[in-house]
């Protein structure tokens, strides 16, 4: 290995099977574009396309799907060494429905089990995650085992690693209630705290922090989330904007982009690869969220969530724009 | 009711999300349409549009794929009253890839289970199955209960019934080992005999007949079906063409249809709506063979399968076509 790596991302990979159509139900869409997909797979790719040196550790179906999953991530310039693939299921497939402005409906295949649920922690190369500047990893992870103990396992070798070289530790709050047996918050809470206890930034919208947290109003969220171990809260909040708050205190927030948005998803993955490559900068909150922020906005004006990450130039021509307005 | 249907079809229903760019892999495949597809729902979307009253008994997720598969069914004129949802599963779908003329891989979406697996015995209308003119069903229908005992009990009760105004019950081989545990045809043929003690007529490729029977010759599997309880074995030989062999020893043969393959996937099932519509009409096993063959030809030639299924006109024009050659 030539040196640490900027970004490594964990959990979910698969193929979005996106409607080509929008504004119509499935039973209506005609023909489907076929996406690289998985929350933290295209925060991986939206990094690489700021520049970032990333990696994704997760795991595919043994069929075209899975091989197709390389080589989009190859394609995209992300590290596949640590993408493996599982015999006993399918890579899982998503489809969608795309109502803009706020209506995007998922459908995913992940039944059994996903392939990226089956991340064995023996098989984690743990001096390389404890290594990268920016880990990232996400609450869909914690959702079972072994992917649960495997996470969990990456987080507290990153603590005990001393911390040397790295910036962050992000814990993406991912909310997916139907991954979780019962769907219920209360079971997956003991699982969130074990990771924030570990991480030193947390990402998510009300909703999800409130299961991190139990707490509903986007300052407590933050305070918790906080207290709950991490120097830095990110709370998204929608057409609200965006709330960052530090340690210290230092609260920031950000107004939303007003955007024509064509398809939503992904725009948040469009952040969290953002919000690395920021860190990673080293830049303040302000600047950090702003620009995160514009990348996300940047996303959800198009049809596409991987393919449609954006580049540093096109982030700052959006910033750009807005402040002579 | 107004009468009794001439085809009732039983077991497998989904979405095909079908490749529009032939002879690349999956990883490689752009774009996909969506068509409605399981081998008994091709079936009697085929017999629908050769003009006879169909419908078919089967289950869907309670989702929007669910939705399209009446919506479709019902564009096709066949009749979905049988058709129920099932909370607990996603409408399965299923991807190919297509390498003319002869490689047509499938990739099933159907775990942990297919909603239409779920059919239970006393949700039958089995008056209905009783008075149908002829009855459809399939080997994947008997790979899992509630399916199996409900096939089986539709076989009984049109048995039981005295074959009053039945044409035939028509048991489609239909092997697929990866629906079976472990893929072992040994354990699927006590059921698959169970099913044949009930059927009048067997179809099946020269492989299904061997999981039938046992047998591997076509000629020996023809007879082994016959012994085993049919009054017709139809033997699909692939470049060999269709034996068809009767109870009283009379036998026919088929050449195939010089065609240029585009997608071999659903010419089985365009077959078997032909077969099942050339039953009702009374033909000889020469004429109804004949048809049914060209009718497969035809859907060959055509890159969708339910959508690409024939009307009798097609068909004709294409038996026509070739007597003046």
């Amino acid at each position: 290995m030539a040196g640490p790596l900027d970004l490594i991302t964990m959990g979910r990979i698969g193929v979005d099977i996106y409607p080509l159509q929008t504004g119509v139900p499935l039973p209506r869409v005609e023909t489907f574009g076929k996406f690289l997909g998985g929350s933290p797979t295209n925060v991986a790719v939206a990094a690489a396309r700021l520049g970032r040196a990333t990696a994704v550790i997760t795991r595919t179906g043994r069929d075209p799907f899975g091989e197709y999953c390389h080589q989009a991530l190859r394609e995209f310039g992300v590290d596949d060494r640590w993408v493996t693939d599982v015999d006993a299921y399918p890579t899982p497939v998503t489809f969608c429905e795309i109502f803009p402005p706020d209506d995007f409906p998922l459908y995913f295949y992940r039944l059994p089990k996903a392939p990226d649920l089956v991340i064995h922690p023996h098989e984690l190369d743990l001096p390389a995650i404890t290594a990268a500047r920016v880990f990232w990893m996400t609450g869909t992870g914690l959702c079972a085992e072994p992917s649960r103990t495997a996470t969990l396992t990456a987080l507290a070798a990153r603590a005990a690693g001393g911390r040397d070289g790295q910036v962050a530790t992000v814990f993406d709050l991912d909310w997916r209630p139907m991954f979780w047996p019962g769907g219920d918050p209360a079971a997956a809470r003991p699982f969130y705290r074990a990771a924030l206890a570990h991480a030193t930034v947390a990402v998510g919208n009300v909703a999800e922090c409130g299961v991190a947290t139990g707490e509903r109003e986007p300052r407590a969220c933050a305070e918790a989330l906080l207290a709950a171990g991490v120097e830095l809260a990110v709370v998204k909040r929608g057409p609200a904007g965006v709330l960052a708050m530090r340690r210290d205190g230092t609260t920031t927030e950000v107004e939303p982009h007003d955007v024509e948005v064509v398809n939503g998803l992904g725009a948040g993955d469009a952040f969290g690869g953002a919000l690395c490559h920021g860190l990673l900068a080293g830049w303040p909150p302000e600047r950090l969220t702003r620009f995160a922020n514009a990348a996300g906005a940047l996303v959800a004006g198009r049809l596409a969530c991987s393919a449609a990450m954006p580049y540093a130039a096109e982030v700052d021509a959006l910033l750009a724009a807005e402040a002579t307005e």
